[in-house]
């Protein structure tokens, strides 16, 4: 196992009816701006049980925070903060509404012309941040219970992820009820980035580390096991709760500590997103088995574990354990309705292969555990995908 | 799954050469007070690593706090923080000297007459705590990274339990070099005590709590596969770091969110220690397979999965792989050396389950995750044992 530093503060609160406990979370002095997406929480019964919990505080709102959250938007709400003097965020929503709301608590304190420029591209933060929490209402992202977020710049069609320490929420509230009424197309999307961030986390190479690989393995069986049932059934309580759960522990790191990291598929995937609009999931379900394809000598360890722990195949063999692992993966992702392939999505991908060549080269990046996923090998899986 | 709580905001630093970091985690405007037990500490390095990192910090130093932590002991250093005005005390050393120095830590907050009734009997917790944090040199109880602590008063051959919200650790250090010194004893019974915890946490009745479940049968397979290991190699560092990370995860609480819990081997092994004076672990292993072979058919079901994926036993009726994962238990704890009758310890079962008896009839208390443990039901598990 390798050294770690681990660090979570927050208080997670996860549920039946813990929306509200809001009161006993928040100090009544506080300035809240409750952020969300695209009105969603108003349909599900979320934005009532805020408000009705948050009765006598003094609440702003800022709505309208997209799907792969713009730069653009968030400043909005960056400037009413700071005309505001608003001192509490409270993110509603899925993960963009987190990662946007992330953004804005560190926006928020930078003075500069031009934050994107200064927080995402040159990495230089302000020394804090708005204090902020989340009611998280969408199983996805993990960013609930963690310090990042990703970010996209409409002028420059640009995705890119940050981090800092104070962006942990300080609460984030967890109900898996209010994911009853989510379109299937969310919920497999969700079902996805998570099975996707733990493969990122732990499909690399053997570091001697059996109980965080276990573990991952853990997600990625409760994730085949419980996708069924919702989908059969959105009104499964336990289902829907066992693969929020898994969201959320897909990104705390508690499975990924002590083990290198891969997060190819994401850089790729994001391209594809900023180029062409696709879905964050379904651009993780087209990229992971090219990607594992292309660097299965690389990572056959990992994938024969997977392929015997979560898939039960008896083959002893690595490499062919680490193929029929690939194929399991693929099957599952369709046999849930999500597509895997570009042509699904009606996109060239002789062209996206430049496109994504192209803008690593001239970033001058290369991806995953050892650095192998040069611009040229981001070129081969994309064209293979 | 259960709806559930959780919040740890202890910073952990693990693997080798992490005591270095202190300078970087501590003010240097902190008036120090190092807390340590018997002095293995300055037999295996650990003592001068830390004084070396803590040069010119002001450092005061308690040494002598015994395992089962006594509060006649632990008093003698609350008198040192308040005569000196400590503000940050660094445990080094087992999970007796941490749960020892979180006492100090409250106790010394506290103004009254008797701080072991106020703290310990009648739950009255002051305010708050000096702040805290550790090296922990002995892969056992978890302290690192929860809020608890267990105490024993000698005039009264007492052992009792606390959590308090201020006594978190701010950072955990956790350099598994620092056990291959270790005296197979130690080793032994800290790989007994993460298997009881990691029961007690898990091993109840069946919530629908697939991810929960899966990563407590991975520490149980984690401590299984990599045991005799270190029993063969003491220097075995992947070895040591596995069973040191395991024994940390066995008392975070990650296993055991949503899911209900049991403690009731605890409670009774605690009894043993404070009757007999035997180690905490070798009280755990003496009671936990009686204590399940008595809970048999409310625990089947867990008790059954434990054997199916901890075991690999092939058995599909419940009951029968009940039976089978109770033994293989058993044959565990003796395998790695652990012995599990109170007559290996020369103590007379009739007399110890009577004085278990009286005392929890004399308490009024019932244990267990359905309170099925009463006196009686206590006194006959000891009398098998």
């Amino acid at each position: 196992m390798n050294n770690f530093e681990f660090y979570c503060p927050t208080r997670v609160l996860f549920g039946k009816g813990q929306i509200a406990e809001l009161p006993r979370l928040i100090d009544k002095s506080k300035k809240i701006l409750m952020t969300y997406g695209g009105g969603s929480i108003k349909k599900n019964g979320v934005y009532d049980q805020v408000k009705k919990a948050l009765e006598g505080y003094n609440v702003l709102e800022f709505g309208g925070i997209e799907p792969n959250p713009k730069y653009e938007t968030l400043m909005k709400a960056v400037e009413i903060v700071k005309r505001e003097g608003v001192d509490f965020l409270l993110a509603v929503g899925g993960g963009s509404t987190l990662d946007g709301t992330k953004f804005i608590a560190l926006a928020s304190k930078y003075d500069g012309d031009d934050a994107y420029d200064a927080i995402m591209i040159r990495g230089e933060h302000p020394d804090s941040a708005v204090e902020l929490a989340d009611i998280i209402t969408l199983p996805a992202t993990g960013s609930e219970m963690n310090n990042g977020g990703v970010i996209s710049r409409l002028a420059t069609s640009e995705k890119l992820a940050f981090h800092n320490p104070n962006c942990f929420p300080k609460f984030s509230i967890i109900d898996p009820e209010v994911t009853y009424s989510l379109p299937v197309r969310q919920t497999i999307n969700g079902i996805v980035d998570t099975f996707v961030h733990t493969m990122e986390f732990n499909c690399t190479y053997d570091v001697n580390s059996p109980l965080q690989d276990i573990w991952a393995m853990g997600i990625l069986r409760t994730l085949i096991q419980e996708a069924p049932k919702v989908l059969a059934n959105p009104e499964d309580y336990d289902a829907r709760a066992n693969i929020f759960w898994c969201a959320t522990c897909g990104l705390n790191y508690w499975i990924s500590v002590g083990v290198p990291q891969d997060w190819s598929t994401h850089m790729i995937g994001h391209e594809l997103t900023a180029f062409y609009g696709i879905d964050h999931g379904q651009s993780l379900a087209i990229i992971l088995p090219r990607l594992l394809r292309n660097q299965k000598v690389s990572k056959s360890q990992k994938l024969a574990k997977i392929a015997r722990e979560v898939f039960k195949v008896d083959e002893s063999v690595d490499l062919k354990a680490a193929d029929i692992a690939i194929d399991k993966i693929e099957e599952f992702f369709n046999s849930i309705g999500m597509k895997t392939h570009l042509a699904d999505y009606e996109i060239d991908p002789a062209e996206a292969a430049e496109k994504i060549r192209d803008r690593f080269a001239k970033r001058g990046v290369a991806f995953g555990e050892k650095g192998a996923i040069t611009a040229d090998v981001a070129y081969d899986v994309v064209l293979a995908s």
